[in-house]
C-alpha cells in the first residue's frame, strides 16, 4: 500500500470517531449544524508547483485550487488562511509585493478575504491553504443515481497543455504559449454557478487530477454505478482543437490528464432544460458529456470514431 | 527588518481589507456574525520540534500548542484539520500506528474531532493544523485597562527545562528527566477555564514563547501601558524548585523562556474573589503575579530580592 493511502487510511479511522459531521471522504468538511464548510490542502514544491519564478502565479493557482473544493460542492468561499514555510530566497520582499499583490486580485475577483495563517522557515516551499464558506448544504460526492447524466462546465486540457510547455515538453508559439500557460495558472472558476447548482446536482467534484479520474472518484463508493462518457462532447477551447491538429495529440489524452478546476457533476435527466438555463443567463458553457449506468455495463469512453473503450479496472485512460 | 516580520507586515495589509471580523494581529481570527474562531499554525522540524524520535509526543505537542490558542481566549476548540508533509521515513506504519493513537487519546481528553487534512511528500517533515471552534465572544489582546492585575494559570518554566534536557544542555535525574520531559512535549491546558475566563478577563493570550515576551505581546498595540511582575509570585512547581538549587539555575531565565502554554491574563482589580473562587472549585492554580501601570513607569520585574529590574525598550529579560 501507498505511504500515502496508508496515512488516508488512519486518519480516515479516527475520524470516523465523529458521526455527526465529518466526510474524510470527501474534499471538504461540512458541518450542517453550524452551517460551515472548510477545506484544508497543501502545496508543495516540485510537486504541486515545479517552481517559484512567478510567486505571483503560483499563488493564485494554488489559492485557486484550494477555493475551487468549495465552489465545486456549490459553496461560496468566504475566508482563506494561508500557512507558508519558505526561506530567504522564496521571501524576498521582491516576491512579497508580487504575492501581496496576487492576493488582493483574488480578494477582489472571488469576494474572499485573508484571515490569518502563519509564517515558518523551510528550504522546502510549501503552502497549507484553509478555505472556509458557509452553507447550510453542500453537494456531495458518492450520491449520483442511476441514469443521470454528467456535465462539465467550462472547457478542459487547456491547463495540462500549459504544464506541458512549461515542463518544455510541447513546444508552441509564444502567442499560444501564452495562452495555455495562463489556462494552466489561472484557472476560471465557475463561482457564479455554485449556490445555482445547489439544488440541481446530484453529485460533484472539481476538475483537478483529470476528466476520468475524477469521474473514477465522484462515483467512488457507489458500487452498482458505472458511467459511459462520449469523447466528442467533451467541451475544448478552440485553440486547444487547432493545436491538437498541429501537434496530432489525441484530446482523450489531453482531459484525462488536467487540472481545469471546472465542475464536474451528475444531475437527474429532468435537469436538463435548467441547466440549459443557467448555462445562457449566465454565459458559462456547460456541457453534457455522458451519463450513469449500470454497474453491469462497465465504465467505458466511446470515441470519436464510435469505439467503445473500456475502462478495466476503474483505470485512468492514460494508463493504456 | 526580519523576513518574517516583512511577510507579517504584507500579510497584515492584505488582511485589513476585512473590516468586519479580521484580527490578523491577534492568535485567532474570530467572525463574530458566525460565531466562529480560528487557528492556524505550521510547525516544522527542526524550527518547532527538533526531531521525530516520539511522533506521538510530537503530535501530542504540538496539537496543543494549536488548540491553545483557541483556549486561552475563552472558546472550547471542537474541530481540527492536520495537513503534513513527510517522506517515508517520518511516515513509516509505525509511526502512523503511534500517531492515530496519539490523536485518540487527544480527542478524547479535549473532546476535539479530525475533521480533514491533506498528506503530501516532502523531504522537510511540516504539519500546519487549523483548529475552530465555535463562541458568541472571545477575549482579545491589547485590552488591558490601567490597574488590572495579571494573572497566570498553572505552573512555569518546566516545559523550557525539558526542552534544555532534550538538548543535553541540562543533566539529571531519569526520575527529573521523565518529569520535565512530560511537562515539555504535554503541557496541561486550563481548558475547564476556558469559557469561565470569557466574563473575567480583559485580555489575554497563552504563555508560549516565554513569561515576558508574552506579555509584551499582550498589550503589545497599548501605547499607554506598562506592566510591573513580580518575580517572587511567579509560580513554579516544587520540582522545578528543587532543580533550581541544585543547579543554581535563575528563577528569572526558566520563567521567560519556555511554552507551558499556561493563560496569561489580566482582569480588573474586581475579580480577585472570583478568580480565587474559580481556581478553587477546579482545582487550578491561578497566581496574580503583576499589574498593569501607567506607560511613565516603564515595565519592570520586581526580582526575590526586592530590586526592580527596568526592561529597556520593553526588551526581554533573558537579553540582560
Amino acid at each position: 500500500m501507498h505511504e500515502f493511502e496508508l496515512i488516508k487510511k488512519y486518519f480516515s479511522k479516527i475520524a470516523k470517531k465523529n458521526k455527526s459531521a465529518l466526510k474524510l471522504n470527501d474534499d471538504v468538511f461540512f458541518d450542517k449544524k453550524k452551517e460551515i464548510v472548510v477545506s484544508v490542502d497543501t502545496y508543495n514544491i516540485g510537486n504541486h508547483f515545479f517552481d517559484f519564478k512567478n510567486p505571483d502565479l503560483v499563488i493564485k493557482k494554488i489559492l485557486r485550487s484550494s477555493i475551487s473544493d468549495l465552489i465545486c460542492k456549490g459553496v461560496e468561499p468566504k475566508l482563506y488562511f494561508i500557512a507558508g514555510s519558505g526561506n530567504k530566497e522564496t521571501f524576498t520582499k521582491k516576491n512579497l509585493i508580487k504575492i501581496s499583490k496576487a492576493l488582493k486580485d483574488e480578494q477582489k475577483k472571488f469576494n474572499i478575504f485573508l484571515s490569518g495563517g502563519d509564517t515558518t522557515f523551510s528550504n522546502n516551499l510549501t503552502f497549507t491553504i484553509s478555505s472556509i464558506g458557509y452553507s447550510k448544504k453542500i453537494i456531495y460526492r458518492n450520491k449520483a443515481s442511476l441514469n443521470d447524466d454528467i456535465y462539465v462546465t467550462g472547457n478542459l486540457g487547456d491547463s495540462y497543455v500549459g504544464l506541458q510547455i512549461l515542463k518544455k515538453k510541447i513546444k508552441v508559439s509564444r502567442l499560444l504559449s501564452n495562452y495555455f500557460i495562463k489556462k494552466y495558472y489561472l484557472p476560471e472558476l465557475q463561482i457564479k454557478l455554485a449556490k445555482k447548482l445547489l439544488n440541481i446536482a446530484s453529485s460533484s467534484i472539481d476538475v483537478s487530477d483529470g476528466l476520468i479520474a475524477d469521474m473514477e472518484k465522484l462515483i467512488n463508493n457507489q458500487k452498482n454505478l458505472s458511467f459511459v462518457i462520449s469523447e466528442k462532447n467533451i467541451p475544448i477551447s478552440l485553440t486547444l482543437r487547432k493545436l491538437m491538429k498541429m501537434k496530432k495529440i489525441k484530446k482523450i489524452s489531453l482531459v484525462s490528464n488536467g487540472d481545469d478546476y471546472q465542475i464536474l457533476f451528475t444531475a437527474s435527466e429532468n435537469k436538463f432544460r435548467i441547466i440549459n438555463k443557467l448555462s445562457k443567463v449566465y454565459g458559462i458553457k456547460i456541457s453534457k458529456i455522458g451519463k450513469i449506468v449500470s454497474k453491469n455495463k462497465k465504465s467505458i469512453i466511446i470515441n470519436e470514431k464510435g469505439k467503445q473503450i473500456e475502462l478495466i479496472n476503474r483505470g485512468y485512460v492514460h494508463q493504456f
